[in-house]
């Protein structure tokens, strides 16, 4: 057979040809995959012990995680209902020290900072009381701090939940973080809060079997989740063995005549909502869909070529790229707008109830003041009971509702219910007891006259909290400082 | 230059890479673009005149439009809450009954069926009379047949509205259809009837500037909206000048003082919520992502390889295929499950309200009865009347709350707050005349106990009904018969 000649011209054909084909090629799979961008593989510049608390320790393994965490203590975003800053709401909401009068809340309640915040801002709080009267148990230290599991692997948990607040102040001093979440070893997410997984296994679910995506809702939900503090030993508690829903936690919590505290005002036997923001989310078409808590406030970013997860945890409304317009299409004002439309509905809602049960409130007292009978204010005291706690299940949430805002209306719609039915009972009372029937109320339209109306002494517990803050808690700090070598400043503190 | 031989082999590499290149484009192009199927152009086998009422008429050019618009006639659907076929809705809420004391949707509310019942279905129903008592204006034929913008354009709305519905049951035969929407000549979507166009003007809509996509919703808003009849020429009206709200409308109808009936018991001056189904579904996220009606309830389909627009008006659960799959990727079971959800939870309010609001008319009916004054009653009845329109409002509408579920609740809870306040008035009443203030209530519990406790003689309805339906409405069909040339029969009319 003749040997072919080939000839340069066949040869740039030939080329050409087939780098078109290569061109077309990639172009094909640049349409058809999503890039992957490369996770940072897991490179420790140097171990971590179990029970680390210092984020900043952490962090020299991972600066990018570690730089973006310390964002949280950004506090200048602002949104129509909310922000990152210490927005006062009992000022936004006067109805609600009304509603919270004889408990904590009604001294003080400010949106939640970052979790950097966290030590800082719960050491500031009025409702962690000053020298004098320090009413918290240490439980409540369980999500400000890094702190924590490492307490309970030295006390274990049920020590650890029946000392006092003040009493643990210097073993508590390093922000919501790392550890909180995170295995030091695999940074494999890990749950190191009891209470979850405790609640958990009370419902059944296998531990082994939750998934890395469940995982990344379930560690937010070691504290973003209604609880309460069980018995004398103020053993933390999640209220889910009847399930998820302001219903069926209110059956849990009736079944077991529990109640937070008493109400000052109309003595009715109230429970408190703390943050159910897992469970008001679990009803909702996001929870539905599979997105995980972490997908739309710790969304992946990338730089230098390198994706990692966000650790500056916030509201997506300050992130919608990345956090919204990955699913989905629209702009992102039309996406903010979305948001405000739910918010505005659930909020309008929530201001009815919020009328209807401080009112109720108020006009109990009247009637206990008027000679009413246990037995006339039993059936009214429930009603009340049951509207503040379904209210609150959704006021106390994050989000004006927005992780499940129809969900959150169907409940503030029984909150109103039962709210104007206690309300027209407390009319009938003061018919028979020949009083007008809607008697004149005080005048609680501000945070201040609100608390001068339930009695609160705000300067005393300023004052108070001041002693705290300038001979105490120096000492805290001091005391942890030689325990740990060094006291990274988050914030101001 | 020496010519170049191109030799065998280096032919195929060329034909090979450039039929490689060729497929590799093909595919790109797959990726990239839908494909557009090919909409069936304009072919007229023969001209349909201006306001020929006949669907079958103009089913003779269009035979796939009209084949499967008469599978509207299909009656076997069955969702949670509803269905294609005649769900009697007062034994489903024989609450409804009482709302509705003195007023003709006590007698008898089905749920409707497709579009080519509407005419077979009016003559039907009690609430159009027999031939004793035909209570109706013709302005109620006005949603039922393609006749009537035929006699629109020979006697005028406003003559025509002044007739009774008995005297034009011969020029009324034809039901729901294609010229209610389309253009004879052109085919293009229009609006025929005067109701809507005027309250579009009233708004300030320019009529040119209306889009195509937004005509796929304007022309069912010819019907599936919120109506008054205007004054003693009962001029059909659509209440929308102040907006589209439950509110809004409200605060239309009390400027100026109209209201559709004073209910029997309560004697509170009542609305009608009619089927807002526009009005709820432009609040909803549907309508935000420019989605019309026919989106979901007229899908496109492809026969033979023709595209063609999809007749059978229905609710887009009996065809999540083609209604929601084509923008939503989730599977059929769990998009159903997501609509039940939302349906679930309004379904639950609803209740309330409907509870709350019946106990309101039966408790102010014993207060009347007990010798309660104007005076008293005026306040209560007030509360009433805006609680019962704020329910009608969602409960009238189709879907169960799905069109907008969050603005669906919101409106829900206000009618809830609206009817407990009126109860707790009503209880104070009691209390100060010395009666029970939880009197006891007659048994209402179905729907023909309700019909009985508020004066219905159904017998004597059914008997007038059926005297119609034996003795003059073949005279109507004959009188068409004569003057169309054919009568087509839709259902079993």
């Amino acid at each position: 057979m003749e040997k072919k000649k080939v000839k340069p011209l066949h040869i740039i054909i030939l080329f050409g040809s087939t780098l078109v084909v290569v061109l077309v090629a990639l172009l094909v799979s640049t349409i058809m995959e999503r890039r992957v961008e490369s996770i940072a593989r897991l490179q420790m510049v140097k171990p971590i012990a179990e029970w680390e608390p210092r984020n900043e320790v952490w962090g020299e393994n991972f600066p990018r995680e570690f730089e973006s965490y310390k964002r949280t203590l950004d506090t200048t975003f602002r949104s129509k209902y909310g922000g990152s800053g210490h927005i006062d709401l009992l000022e936004d909401c006067p109805e609600s020290v009304v509603m919270w009068a004889g408990y904590a809340f009604a001294k003080e309640y400010n949106q939640a900072r970052g979790h950097a915040w966290a030590v800082y801002d719960v050491r500031l709080s009025l409702r962690t009381g000053g020298v004098k009267e320090s009413p918290q148990p240490a439980t409540c230290w369980s999500c400000k701090t890094t702190d924590f599991p490492r307490m309970i692997a030295q006390l274990g948990a049920e020590a650890l939940y029946k000392k006092k607040w003040i009493e643990m102040g210097s073993e508590m001093v390093n922000p919501i973080g790392c550890q909180d979440c995170h295995d030091p070893k695999t940074m494999n997410l890990r749950i190191t809060r009891p209470a979850l997984i405790e609640a958990l296994q009370r419902r059944g679910v296998k531990l082994e079997n939750i998934t890395h995506q469940e995982m990344r809702s379930l560690v937010c939900a070691q504290c973003h989740v209604e609880y309460y503090f069980k018995g004398e030993g103020k053993y933390l508690t999640f209220p889910w063995d009847k399930g998820f829903s302001a219903d069926s936690m209110e059956a849990y919590f009736d079944e077991i005549a529990f109640s937070d505290w008493t109400h000052k005002l109309s003595k009715a036997k109230m429970l408190k909502a703390q943050h159910p923001d897992y469970e008001l989310y679990m009803t909702g078409i996001h929870a539905k869909r599979g997105v995980a808590c972490a997908d739309c406030h710790m969304p992946y970013r990338v730089e230098g070529g390198v994706k990692y997860t966000d650790h500056h945890i916030r509201s997506p409304l300050s992130n919608i790229a990345n956090a919204c317009q990955v699913c989905h299409r629209q702009s992102e004002e039309e996406l903010i707008r979305d948001v405000y439309e739910r918010q505005d509905r659930v909020r309008e809602v929530r201001k009815i109830a919020e009328q209807s049960i401080a009112k109720a409130h108020l006009e109990a007292e009247i009637a206990w003041k008027n000679g009413a009978s246990e037995k006339d204010m039993e059936p009214i005291l429930k009603l009340i009971r049951s509207a503040q706690w379904r209210w609150d299940w959704v006021a106390a949430a994050n989000g004006v509702g927005f992780h499940a805002p129809v969900e959150a209306l169907r409940v503030l719609s029984t909150a109103i219910e039962r709210a104007e039915k206690a309300r027209g009972m407390l009319a009938v009372l003061f018919a028979k007891m020949g009083l007008p029937v809607s008697p004149q109320l005080p005048d609680v339209s501000t945070k201040e006259k609100a608390q001068k109306y339930i009695g609160l002494n705000m300067q005393a517990l300023r004052d108070d909290k001041n002693e705290l803050l300038k001979t105490i808690i120096p000492q805290w700090d001091e005391i942890a400082k030689r325990r740990q070598g060094t006291l990274y400043k988050y914030g101001e503190n």
